[in-house]
């Protein structure tokens, strides 16, 4: 039955498992594996596979903490950051993504992680897990930095899905909802879409239609929301195409990164000119000030039978520990039999929507 | 004859005169009147018509320079910057967005410049002017600070076109060519399409299709960009959808805002533990954070037979100088005859790329 097979391992007696990419990622495996070894040494409550090249694994293993206590599953290919995700899936069957979510497929652990191309990731998801029941299409639920009590909006799709119908943002809708609330603890999460203006007028035929499924649906759903009220705290979750969500993601980064360099200059010729030397320690002391993505610990492909974990692909140890402790949140708290309870829910209420006037009851 | 207007009235023996909304805008009236006087004082060479209610268009007049000679066309009504733009110009169509659009329309003036309601300038100016021969949809070319020597690149559409067509795409890449070289002053612009990735494979169907067309096109045309490209030189002109467009502007405002608040905490806490006091003037002296939209002077609605400068809603004096200068290029470099010209040969070159199989020449 769907949504089933992690808690049916668990039954089975054994822990819960995850695997974790190895290979991907531009610090792998180096920073991947320190961040395995990180898990297990902090007790997190998972047993770790480490998919990838078996020597090159062991040696970073060896370096980091002799005799640490997790498993290696050898893959020889490595699927590289930039490789069109199709053809690279169709050459190297023996990649660590793919064996990776072979291990997932299988049922022999419970959740991937992965930093590597998050293309191969995808495609490798879809065309060998089974969607969720229900679900029409899988999407990406990125953490975005926002202004609320728990400092996060969910943005989903991120790119999974370039080209949506408005059911798929429903269903987006409804994925990152359940997400929100289990795993982010947000209460009664506010959906929104992402569109060019707050009015009802606003907005391509997509948004429009979207706004109705979504008006009707039993969501939390608060309206529209443009780009910079998801830095406001405006939404919970914020739904949109994946070719949007894609762009949201990458200007952010862009404006982020840009900002962050003409700073480093002005602090610079600052302390050139004798100004105080430790000028950018006290400013940014602790803080990762493009949002530290690393604490979010990566972003759930959601709608797939079976945790995919998807990081940056920049991510360091911390990012791919934090990552670890998500994908097992992600499996204990069912968050995949809540999408599918929620969608059967939903697919009754809106065959009852369409039986019943509902505005005369 | 098509694009020919603004250079009969110039034959016309008047000077270039540009229509200013002193309503439109959060700063207004106060600092569009103070702009256009701005421009006066400084003889920018253009005749300023300040559009709006002439009580309160005059009481800024008189507390700024008693006597500046600018031109004052009374309209009653005014278009709130949240209004729907339809409803709203159907229903005040005294209005200072629509008298100004009129203005140019009759040939009274060569440009206009609003910081108004967009929606409802781009809505009037489609309504009542009309395109120029060959364009199917005009389109907003932002100017977006980036690392080019200009520092400049033109991201069109920015929201005048929410569903494009390929074709609309590979026209936008025409107009943000000839903005780019004649306004801008880049030689054979790059441009590029938005996407998310940088190989050929990626893309939604729009992106797709408009690739094809921009590759066999005489544009200087680069590939494909992704959102942190934008920021970091990549290109001169980043064609996207209009959607897509207003999302990148938002969530790029969005985002550095978003910083310049964590950074000015940061910058307290420093103050208050007692660092230097003078740091945010160290740090900021004379340069805005958010890369200084007064200075670009606002968006051309290029395609529109006449110029139409959009101008951000929180443009203050400066930026409504500066917007005038700008119109005052557009319609001196004669960017509308340029567009009209290289559309024309597009279409010429594009039938004949039908008639000969070019590859075999």
């Amino acid at each position: 039955m769907t949504g089933d097979r992690f808690t049916t391992s668990a039954k089975r007696g054994r822990g819960l498992r995850v695997a974790v990419d190895a290979m991907g990622g531009d610090k792998a495996p180096g920073e991947i594996v320190r961040g395995a070894v990180q898990a297990v040494m902090n007790d997190v409550g998972a047993g770790i596979v480490l998919v990838g090249r078996k020597n090159e694994i062991e040696l970073n293993l060896d370096d980091l903490k002799p005799g640490a206590s997790i498993e290696v599953h050898h893959s020889n290919q490595v699927i590289g950051m930039d490789e069109p995700p199709i053809v690279a899936l169709r050459g190297k069957r023996d990649s660590s993504i793919t064996q990776s979510v072979m291990l997932l497929k299988t049922g022999s652990v419970d959740a991937v992680v992965s930093a590597g191309n998050t293309g191969a990731m995808v495609a490798s998801a879809m065309l060998m897990a089974k969607k969720l029941e229900g679900v029409k299409r899988p999407g990406i639920a990125i953490p975005f930095p926002t202004d609320t009590e728990k400092g996060i909006c969910i943005i989903i799709d991120a790119g999974a899905n370039l080209k949506c119908k408005p059911i798929h943002l429903l269903q987006y809708g409804v994925m990152g909802s359940v997400y929100s609330e289990h795993v982010i603890g947000v209460k009664k999460p506010r959906v929104a879409l992402v569109n060019v203006g707050a009015e009802d007028a606003k907005g391509n035929s997509l948004v429009k239609e979207a706004r109705g499924l979504l008006e009707d649906s039993p969501l939390n759903y608060v309206g529209s929301v443009e780009g910079q009220d998801l830095f406001q705290g405006a939404c919970d979750v914020a739904v949109c195409e994946g070719f949007v969500g894609n762009v949201i993601l990458k200007v952010a980064e862009g404006m982020g990164e840009g900002m962050l360099r003409w700073l480093k200059q002005n602090i610079q010729a600052y302390v050139a000119r004798g100004g105080d030397q430790n000028i950018a320690k006290e400013l940014f002391a602790g803080q990762n000030v493009l949002g530290n993505y690393s604490e979010y610990g990566g972003a759930p492909l959601l709608g797939i039978d079976g945790v995919c974990i998807i990081c940056h692909g920049r991510s360091d140890a911390n990012a791919i520990y934090n990552a670890i402790k998500v994908a097992k949140k992600v499996v204990e708290e069912k968050v995949n039999e809540k999408i599918t309870e929620t969608m059967k829910d939903l697919g009754l209420w809106w065959r009852l929507s369409r039986f019943f006037d509902r505005d005369g009851e």
